[in-house]
This record gives C-alpha cells, sequence and structure tokens, in this order.
C-alpha cells in the first residue's frame, strides 16, 4: 500500500476541508483532489491543485480572435479547431500540480520535461524510505531482438527467477548498507548527500510536479504512447484518466489529434494521393527508406 | 471608465456564481477576483484565477527537505529563508492568471518576461477599439539630462500643450484613417492584419496574462523598481497590492530582500568592512570606478 | 537600400577579418556571414553568428543511443528518423544569432516564440530612425471576405492609392511630431519613452535574434506556412534559404516532414483506411465536422 | 584514466583539423576546445563547441541602448554595468556546447537547471560502462551535527574503511548482476531498460550540455558555492576556469557581482547604516531573527 494510514487520515481530512470559491471549479476534479491514485507497487499520483477548465480554454482563444470566433457554434468545436491547427497559448492557461511518487529511474525521464515546475524529496537533506520497485512477473520483459529500445517477451522459469532475485536482494543489501553507513547512536556516520549514492535507480523517490496543460499534454503524447517504457507509461495513463475528468473537451481533442492521430511526410501525403488514384505502391516509388515505408504501411494497415 | 455597463455586469455575475472546492483558498484573492483594478486612463488588471497560497511554498519546500525543515518553527520563517537563499522553487508552485488592458508600448516591455502564458487580443483578427493612453500633465516629463533612460521636470505651459496636441491629433486622424482603410459597406477595405500598422504605440490592447509566483516576483522586482518607466510601474504596484492579499509572507519576504534590498559586490564587501573599521574611503581605495562608488554611496546614504 | 555605405563597409571588414578556429565550420555559413539580406521595403536578415552542423545532430544522438545508432547506416537517415520521431533534443544542439531589421508589428508576432533570446533596439534609451514599411502595391491586399485573419484581391485604382496616401503621410506627420516632440537645442523635449508612443506599427526596429535549431524549425513551419501574414513569411522565407545552407541534412528532413507534411486525426486515419478500401466516404461518414472534412479533402487533392 | 585510448587520439585529431572562420574566435577557448579536464576519479568536461566572445555581449547591449552606450567608454564597464545591474540578455548571447562524464547522482542535481540542452547517453537504448565514483578517503565526510545538507569532518580508521567497503563492493556487486540480467549468449537476456534499475547513484552517466552563458552563470553561482556539494562543485570550479579563459571580462564581473558579493534585505541595509553611524546593533535591534542576524554577522566578519 503506497500511504501509510496517518497519511490516509490527512487525505481524508483535506478533502473533507472545503471553501467557498469564485474561481473555475471542475466537479470532476474535486472528487479526484488529493486521492491517491496506485501506480507500480509502491507508487501514486495525487491531484494537489488545478486552475482552469475547458472554458479557461476558448476564453482565451477568444480574447485573441475578439469578435470572430463567434462563428464557431460551440467550445467543442474550437478546441477542437485550436487543437487541429497547433494553437497552443490557449491550453497554457490551463495548469495542473501532482503530487507523484515514482522509482528513480522513472523520475529520470520524467524530468527532461523541462517546461514544469518541480520540487522533490532531497536525499542531501532527508533519508530515503526502503521502498523498491519490483516488477511484476509478466512485466519482466526480454530485451527486443529488433528495437534497441524495446521488450521482447515475459522472461520465464529460472531466469525470472533469477533475475527477480538479484533485484530484491539487491535493493535490501543495498539499504541495509545506506543505513550502515548513515551511522548509529553511537557513530557520526557518513554524509546523506554521500551514502545516497549507494541506492539503486529502483528506489522511490516523489515530487510535486506542476504544469500548464499544453506542456501536459506533450508529456502525455510521448509517454503515453505504446513505445514508451512500460514503467513510466503508467503513470502518463493514470494522469489520461485524471486529464478526462479534468477539461474533456479538450483531452477528446487531444486523443482524437494527437494520441490517434499521425504525421505524414510530404512523400507520405504523394504516396496517399497514388494510392487513393488506384495506383500500387512500394518504397520505391514512394521515395522512402525500407523504415519509412514500414511506418508508413502499420499506419493504413 | 475602463469598462463598459455590460462588462461590469457581467464581472458582478461571475463574482456570485461561487462554487465549494476543496483547493486551498484565499478569500483576499476571493474579493479580487473578476474586479477591474484601473490602471492610467484606460487600463486595468483583473485577477481572473490564481493557484496556491503561502502554505503552498512551505509544503513544496518540506517535500523537498522533508523532516529537515520541522526545525523551522513557522512558515514565515521558513518562506524567508527561502527567500533569502534563492531557493526559487518553491514559490513557482504558485500561479496566478490576469486579464490586462495595456497600451502597446507597454505591452512591448512586458512581454520581454518570457516565463509566462500570454493570449493577447488580434488585430490581425478583430478590430481594434479607439482608446489611446494619453498622459496626464503631472506625468508628461521631459528626458532626463543626465539618464539616458530616464526622466526629468515636467512639462509646462506651450509645450506642454503643444505635446498634448500631437498626441491627440495624432491618435485620432491614426484611427480616422484605420477605420477608412478598413473599409465601408461598399467597399472591400484593406486586410485588418494590413491597417492595424497604422496605428500608434499608444493605443491600447488587452490579454490574458498566467505566471508562476517565482517569475512574478522576478518581474515586480524590475517593474516596481524606481527606474522603471512610469508607465509600466503603476500597473507593477497595482500587481504589488494583489499580491500582498494572496500571499502576505512571501509578498513581506519579497519585499524585505528583493524590492528592499541591496546587491553589493566583493569589492562593496571589502569596503564596507573597512568602513565599519573606521577607515574613510573613496572610490579609488574601494578598488570602484566612479559609477560603481556613486551607487555605493547611494546605497548607504 | 537598407544599409548605410558606413555600415556596408564594416560589414565587409568583417568578412574579412579570419581566424582559425578547430570548430565545426560550414562553408555555406562562412559566406552568408554578417552580409544583409534584404526583406521588405527597408528590413533585412544578418547571420552573425552559428554553432554546430549536421554533425553535431547526429553526434547528440550517438551519445544517447550509444551504439545502437551504428545500425542507421548514414547521418541523412538518422536526422530523418529523428525528425519523424520527433527526437527533438539533438537539433537543440545547433544555434545559430541573427541580426534583422523590421517593422514593429511584425517583431511583435515574432517575439511570441519566447524560447529565443533578443536584444531589442531600445526607444526609451534612442532615437528611432525615420524608416516605415509602405507595402508595395501588389501586397495592398483586401480583407479576405472568408478568412478572419486572412487576405483577399489586391487593392486597384482609387481605394489603393487612398490607403497608400494614407500609411504614407500618417508615417510622416507621426515622425515630424516624434521629432518635434523630442525638442530642439532651445527646448527640454519630452522624454524619448514617451515620444515614441506618437509611432505607428509600420516603423522599422532592428534586434539580435539567437535560437536553437529545433526552436527555429519551429518559427519556420509557423511563420513559412501560407496562412502566415506575408509580411513575416518574407523573413522565415529568407531565413529557409540560409537554414538550407547551414544544416542541408536537416532542413531536407524539416521541409518533408514539417513544411510538406500533414497531421492526420484518429478520424483522418480511419476515413482514410476506408478510401482505400474502396469507399466512397464523406463528412458524416468519416465523423467529423464540415470544416475538419474540407481540410482533410483539401489535403489529398 | 577517463578516456580511453582510441579516444585521446580521436579527440587529438579533432584539435589538429583546423578551418577558417569569420566568425568571433577566442585563442584561449580553441585550446580548450575537446580536450577532457579530468574531474572526480572517473569524469571530465570537455568544450566541444562555443559562439561568441565579451565583445558579442557587449555588442548585443549596444544594440539595444544605441548610441547611448557611447558614454561607457570600454567593454570592461560596460560588462560591469550591465552584470550590476541585472541586464541580462547580453549575456544570453553567449553559448558554450560541453561533454560531460559525471556520477547519476550529480546528474540528478545538474539536470534542475532547466534552461539547457541536453543529450544524455541513454541507459534504456546501450549499456552502461562498469565505472563508479568512490570518494577519495580526504572527502569521506560525516554528516554535519548543524547544517541538515551538510558535511562535517571526514570519517577516520574502521569506519572509513567500512564505508569504502560498502560503496565499493556493492557497486561491483550491482554490476554482475547488471550484466548477468542482461544476459549471455545462450539466454534472452532482461531488457536493459529494466536491468538498469539495479545500478547505484555513483555509477557514471555523461551527456551533451549546451547553455547561454546567462543561465551558465547562474548555474556556476549555485553550484561554485561554498554550501554545494562537492561532488558538483568541482565541475562548476573546472567549468569557471574554462569560462575565465573563454569571456574573460564577463567572468570577472560575475567573480566580483555573484560568486564574491552578497544580497542585503532591507532590514541589513537599514541596520548597517546604523553601523556606520556608530551603533552598536545587534537581531533584535535590527528587527531579525538569530539566523538572519548571523548570517549579516558573518558576510561583515
Amino acid at each position: 500500500m503506497p500511504l501509510s494510514l496517518e497519511e490516509a487520515a490527512a487525505i481524508a481530512a483535506q478533502k473533507e476541508t472545503t471553501h467557498t470559491t469564485a474561481r473555475a471549479t471542475v466537479q470532476g476534479m474535486e472528487e479526484h483532489l488529493y486521492t491517491a491514485i496506485p501506480v507500480l507497487d509502491h507508487g501514486f499520483i495525487r491531484v494537489i491543485d488545478y486552475m482552469g477548465d475547458d472554458s479557461a480554454i476558448t476564453q482565451a482563444a477568444r480574447v485573441s480572435y475578439g469578435k470572430g470566433t463567434k462563428s464557431v457554434s460551440n467550445d467543442e468545436g474550437l478546441i477542437r479547431y485550436l487543437m487541429r491547427h497547433w494553437h497552443s497559448t490557449p491550453f497554457e492557461m490551463c495548469e495542473v500540480k501532482l503530487h507523484v511518487k515514482l522509482p528513480v529511474f522513472v523520475a529520470r525521464q520524467w524530468i527532461r520535461h523541462r517546461t514544469a515546475n518541480v520540487n522533490e524529496y532531497s536525499a542531501r537533506y532527508s533519508i530515503l524510505d526502503r521502498e523498491f520497485y519490483i516488477p511484476a512477473p509478466e512485466h519482466l520483459a526480454a530485451q527486443s531482438s529488433t528495437n534497441n529500445q524495446g521488450r521482447g517477451d515475459v522472461l520465464q522459469g529460472e531466469e525470472a527467477q533469477r533475475v527477480l532475485d538479484y533485484l530484491r536482494d539487491d535493493s535490501i543489501r543495498a539499504y541495509d548498507h545506506y543505513e550502515a553507513m548513515l551511522g548509529t547512536e553511537d557513530q557520526q556516520g557518513l554524509a546523506r548527500e554521500l551514502a545516497r549514492m549507494n541506492l539503486p535507480a529502483n528506489i522511490y523517490t516523489q515530487w510535486y510536479w506542476k504544469v500548464d496543460l499544453h506542456n501536459l499534454f506533450h508529456f502525455l503524447r510521448l509517454r503515453a504512447d505504446a513505445h514508451a517504457q512500460y514503467e513510466i507509461r503508467v503513470y502518463a495513463e493514470a494522469i489520461c484518466d485524471v486529464v478526462k475528468d479534468w477539461v474533456p473537451a479538450a483531452y477528446a481533442a487531444f486523443e482524437d489529434y494527437r494520441l490517434g492521430g499521425a504525421q505524414l511526410s510530404a512523400k507520405g501525403v504523394a504516396a496517399l494521393k497514388r494510392m487513393l488514384a488506384g495506383e500500387q505502391m512500394d518504397a520505391e516509388k514512394a521515395g522512402m527508406t525500407k523504415g519509412e515505408w514500414r511506418e508508413f504501411e502499420a499506419l493504413l494497415a
């Protein structure tokens, strides 16, 4: 369980402490507020705060386009138009703050998204908890033989057991020695900022992460994608479910144009036109490399 | 008056439409919400939304520093500590969204602050209103004779009148011709994206501007400063008054450490030590240029 | 002519002052260095400095992907792969610095691209030159009757003349009064930071603009697009010609995947599959609005 | 030794391959180019490319301030003026690209500086080398008893040995098991993106890091500071030595105003004035907390 009883009680109290506000308020998000949504074996995401709703997006667009936008009959249509034409600034008018508990190797991928605000638990300042991510047997995947950054079949039997033993035993030993180095009552102990060096990348950390909706969609497009590593994808998927309740019209447009959409090259567009005219195409005729053609065919299969 | 009766009624309605929320809520900001605070002759700022409060700052700091921060006895002390030591990320956890109406030449200075989200009224898309900033007589300042980007005495008599006439007449004529170029029922009219070229920099525009507290403080430090141009400083000062009601502890720390504080060079620190030891110093002894010494003396005067 | 004789001589001298460097150097860019490429009636772009080349992109990618990238046989293929899969960080390893002279209303659109470094001529500090953009007769377009931010036919005859007269006369008068307000030897004169208010948006300003290749491509995709306003598009096109000489492989990939490419929604992909299977589709069957269907059809026409 | 013979030969070849350029060129940086400067036991920094010099800073400032800046007699004075008054944009006109090899726990601090471009070696894609940071005995510091994020005395004797044994043995074992999990010829092996979880934070990674001079100075101010963790400070100090050779005037101003300077609060300024007037001050009279007063006294000691 990712939360202690004490933490669960604190969350319940936060949810019950309500205020009156004239700000834009979304019922679906109020229900998510503070509640920990479990991810992986010890992780979670929690909505701590949010700003704006679907209307905040169209309101911002209408400031830009003035009376001109009256022709777009409704908010949903306007949001789809903005998404389709990469008018990204109105989506920046919404903001969300999450509390996330996640393994360090996931945090290292996550932080590459620079346009966000972060406060992470400091292992220089404080002592990390003894919590490690150990994959469930069904996620213990072999290296893909075709894709350098992909996974193949799930490991089985003895090999699976051997791998799990390594991960578990090394985590325990690393943490035991971390504690031992930090010292006891009799000993001074190594500085925390040095002792943490011994901890492996599957240890859990946590942070507050605040981001606007445009940059969140960018994160979700890359990290909820089928090619993303499973361990970050599950966080992205949990966030997708929250965003759906927060800004339903914007999320629907995002799903249609980004998550489910596709990018064609000029060569791809040209090839499509010939195919629609009945021509039989191949990589050579399309002027594509084999890799490009393979991806192009997969899109239309 | 910056707002039409219709707009004032819409604002009153927004203020009355309240919701129940479990989010952090600040009474002082609820009172500001939607209300237009007049700035200059036709401009205003309005708070449209906000996220977080003083506690959001210390909460973020406590995630980073864990149990270590318990030694700082209270939130106010922790906020002062964070400000003093340039720990800027906790301040990024608060966010505010303003609706601002401002002259174009002020907007051009404002937009140089890049870490913010903006949706501006588009004169490519829509027609601008006939509203121009004309300085009040007491702000019709002469060029400073000593400071290239500063103001001197207030212009008087005939010269003042001549300047006001130029500004008023040219604004009216430019807008008349803007309208004339846009065409009438009988004429096609010049494209709006071209006709706007004729409008001077004192015409009013408006935008939604969303920014986190850290970057807002940076904006306020530069723009609420005595050296900032008067016409942007009044916007900064109006925002300062709002921020004071939003995050009083953070604003007090900002006022003490940034607005009222001073930056000393290594040479300045060395000079101070000698002065405290009773030595009589001058530019040469301090190893400063005359300009540096003048600023250093002014600080301690 | 955008440059004075004095400036032209200074540029010639800069081009002749050469150094020996072990940095990545691109012959095509060395030829562009410092030379002003004319844009509009008084504007220009000039390359002042650059960092990196096509190899800097693949080198950065190879640091990330290590030996894995050896399978991609050549640099061009790797660059196309990175562009296709939105791996944007390697493109950020190239940087270019331009000196740009441009009308203020173009500068106002340009500056909305926030991830860049800018130093603009300060009309608070210095006096602007008497140079205004006056469109050539063939660019004096009417407002589009179908597109709120587009242009229609070119204005003709008397209306065209009237518009040109307004733009020219108002520019001259505004500048005359700007000068008059700045004062003479006998008069103090209005502060420069105030006098500039009288100047219309077609006056020229200038700046140094430094940007990385990823963000430059983003700028070019939006501003070299057929829907961009003509007056910024010509700057984007001039920059495209420079980039082609700087990083030819990256530019070719950009042209194929971004400038000439297209974004399909999930609905668009589904519709395409049915069309390739021989089905006759329309907006309703595709689940698209009329606007979406129109854009979708235009893509495949 | 941080580099293999093969790598050393490649660097020597890069240094010898020179070109002619008309770009701003700095002799001191040409000498640094490509050469690995050792940091810690296996790390290094290497300059891969640079753009601009001291003159690029003043040139950008002069574009902004026009003829007004002629009054500042020389480049050095202008650079000091810009630094003193927080005019940061001219410093953004210089850019540097480094290749850095560093332990993961250092990389995690480093990456918090968001305004930079990074390409890191991907342990998802490729296999990490068996290289770990093991502190030299003189850096094996105990936890500070007064500062939560500081170091105390150096560990001695048996405790030091025990800590070193933990760090060395656990690193070796973690890497052995990492290799074992990756599989052999007979076995499929665990996916690389999972196997890396077992590696501790003292393993070395590497990246290309590109940053402008303003943001680099911000990084150096925080990381070359006496309160920064030793293991990142040595990187910052190595970079300081490079910057000194690159932009000597800017670095001197940075050293005087930032590294060696001090920030005073309004209360601090007020207290100073009273002290200079001969008054005996203490925390209470100054209206400071004990912590603030302690820091204030330390500054003037």
